[in-house]
């Protein structure tokens, strides 16, 4: 739907820029645009280093919840990588981030009718049952509604399982995720309203495997806390199966437990424009990640894409007529601290963001972007688009309206253009929170291309602004 | 450039299908395939099998060169799938292939300036050492014209090692390929012109790593046979590297040889047409495999890929109203005998393939199709397109003009349509003709999506014909 709108308004835009520009000088300009975004994909795909640089990321690092020694050590080797790359200017930037830590292992056995040890990881944010063996039986549910016409009489003492899957037949996996994500976000206090005393949520994937995926969830104030587990999908289906049969108890001993609020940081690093200085582009992702694998998709890739944009414009030589500013944020996944603060720190400076992209769906191959923003800039963008879709269609890049990302959602306020890299969607979910989101997930051209199409687009801004 | 041709034509064929059909016919038509196409995707992304055969194929059967005792269980394997997925018709096809043995591993060392195994692959229809050590000095070449500059002072008695790599700029990897494949092909028969004793040859993939890549060669006729083998790309960089400061000899021990001639078979199902039985749409893919891992892109993918088209048409309940045949061609990788026995049958028999579609790029997510064909079929195909086009870009699949696929080639003469389904090409030559082309390196909701983008697009042939 949004495919076909933008469709709409970007036929009135080509129409609009046939009036604009002769013809002739269409051509030229896009001609020097085609060599320099070819110039752009040769030197990434010949000589990027964004695969090192998440190789690096996710092996010497490894995984890096905000606030945790694994997050401080990202903040250490990112401020190193890109002072090493040439930025003018690199900073870190203070931020207050939710501090939770999983403890040890968690062990969650299917206790009747037989023994089963279950693929569990504990929730972000949840508590656990403080080394103790919580046991009771489970009421398998589709949804938080369904806990609502339970009510007390059958929840009170159970532990609820969530077990909607994700809509395998979404072509979009991100929509898929979206129309099943409420039961791990909101699942937990939904429950303990009726007196559940932990629930259980089947992993967001569509793969049938045995690999758990974390993630966030939020208590609502008032409500008592209770312990909240991810399960794998395989081990969802045989719950969900022996329960047609019988009733089915399961045991959880974990001891997972919000703590203080830490200080962590987000990295920035800035080349200032030489026309326009106080126009900002700003391109990232965020630095931290869940503290199972790697955290390689889920953001690694959003922030050795975005090094590499930066790295490879000064490779070529090519001087940002506006300020490119490079950022990774902290605390995405467990607070949006990061993205709050650097938008809270950059309206009180007046400054002014012209557009911002962010990467953090993957290092696969790019398929598009996707925009959003005020009217105000996005009428005049329009009329670019018939310019600049022609020289990324044939890196098989399209256009779409929709999200931007999470970390540059605060940013809205400045009335900029708001941009998401979309890279293929259908194995995002295969790795997402997981201990398998690892380099070996990652396949170097992929990740390359995913680079070369955000260089590109950013250096069609840069040059020539958005009106 | 194909491409921008295409989108000009299209344009074309808009404006002369908005002249035939009222806006209504068009609404309501459009209305129903979308759902149908819905519903083809839903059963294959629910429902889907193609998966589970490739598992068994590659895992029960695995790998199964043309001739070999692993090609006549899979022709047996793929006679019983068939037949259990309720074709009217299931049958083989008698073929001659030539047949190849690898022998025992390969040994090939170098042996100075210090002692280094490397990882190498026999390439196929090569002659071997006989078992025997041949040691000799190499020299390394970026193409076949060096050699011929070279001449016979310089190759004569050296083993020659062909070094040019696939060009990892091209964003169609397949073209990268193209660009490079004729050493592989064409390099021992032109270093043995010059006295030559053996070719080392860089494995075809853009991957720096220690998989080395088999494929087919040829000795043009009159020339001495000598031994050739892949190496993989990193003991290549190493080689290449170690000659840049002195001189490099290499060992080779192999037991590589042509056999005789073998009798295989093709595998064809069908399903009669309702109302045009004698116009009949081919689905296929190639059953053999090189005898080194276990063919799951290569071609296992588009095997199961046409298997799933036809049992997915007849879950849904839909009647064909052309004849519907699914080929499983024998001997693609080592002669192409099936292909060519197939179209010689066929045409002997006065048939009419009104259009042939073959998967044999991978089991990748698919991003459109390829076409060929004579103008008298493929004028009046573009003015479909402009109604089948917009049911299909919101799956991500686009068209383009260019080659179909290597089995369905000897179809032209029949002046039909042959179209390639075009799957995503970055990580194909990862593992096109290895070791490693196993289950693993298939995603089971790529393959799928592949599986229900030819379903749509013979749904769509069916249904309106090309008239």
């Amino acid at each position: 739907m949004n495919k076909l709108l933008f469709h709409s308004i970007l036929c009135t835009a080509i129409c609009l820029a046939g009036t604009m520009l002769t013809a002739q000088d269409d051509t030229n300009q896009q001609d020097v645009d085609a060599k320099f975004i070819k110039g752009i994909h040769n030197q990434i795909l010949t000589d990027g280093e964004c695969y090192d640089w998440l190789t690096e990321l996710t092996i010497d690092v490894g995984a890096r919840l905000a606030g945790s020694p694994g997050s401080v050590k990202a903040v250490e080797f990112m401020e190193l990588k890109m002072n090493a790359i040439g930025f003018d200017k690199v900073w870190t930037q203070e931020c207050k981030v939710n501090y939770w830590d999983r403890g040890e292992k968690e062990e969650v056995y299917m206790t009747s009718p037989r023994p089963q040890r279950l693929n569990a990881l504990s929730l972000g944010n949840m508590i656990g049952t403080n080394g103790k063996v919580l046991e009771a039986e489970i009421i398998e549910v589709q949804g938080l509604d369904e806990v609502d016409a339970l009510g007390e009489d059958i929840v009170k003492g159970k532990i609820v399982f969530y077990n909607r899957p994700m809509d395998p037949t979404q072509i979009r996996t991100f929509s898929a995720y979206g129309g099943a994500v409420d039961q791990r976000v909101y699942g937990a206090s939904k429950a303990a309203k009726y007196g559940a005393v932990a629930v259980l949520v089947r992993s967001m994937t569509t793969r049938q495997d045995d690999v758990p995926h974390t993630g966030t969830s939020i208590y609502k104030e008032g409500i008592k806390q209770i312990p909240a587990i991810s399960i794998s999908t395989n081990d969802a289906n045989m719950l969900s199966n022996t329960l047609h049969k019988e009733k089915v108890s399961v045991s959880i001993k974990n001891n997972a437990r919000p703590l203080e609020e830490r200080t962590s940081h987000s990295v920035i690093g800035e080349i200032k424009g030489t026309e326009f200085p106080n126009e900002i582009i700003l391109v990232g992702g965020h630095l931290d990640s869940w503290d199972v694998g790697a955290g390689a998709h889920d953001d690694g890739a959003g922030c050795v894409h975005s090094l590499q944009v930066v790295r490879t414009l000064l490779e070529l030589g090519y001087k940002p007529k506006r300020t490119i500013r490079c950022v990774m944020f902290q605390n995405e996944e467990n607070g949006l601290a990061g993205g709050r603060e650097y938008a809270r720190v950059s309206n009180e400076k007046g400054e002014y963001h012209l557009a911002a992209l962010e990467s953090d769906s993957g290092g696969f191959v790019p398929r598009g972007f996707s925009f959003e923003g005020h009217a105000d800039v996005l009428k005049p963008f329009y009329r670019h688009v018939s310019q600049w879709l022609p020289l990324l269609e044939s890196y098989g890049l399209q256009f779409s309206t929709g999200g931007s990302g999470a970390d540059i959602g605060p940013l809205k306020s400045q009335k900029g253009l708001l941009i998401g890299l979309r890279p293929d969607s259908q194995r995002y979910f295969d790795y997402h929170h997981t201990d398998i989101d690892r380099i070996e997930a990652v396949n170097k051209r992929e990740l390359e291309l995913g680079a070369a199409a955000m260089t590109s687009l950013i250096y069609l801004i840069d040059k020539y602004g958005l009106q």
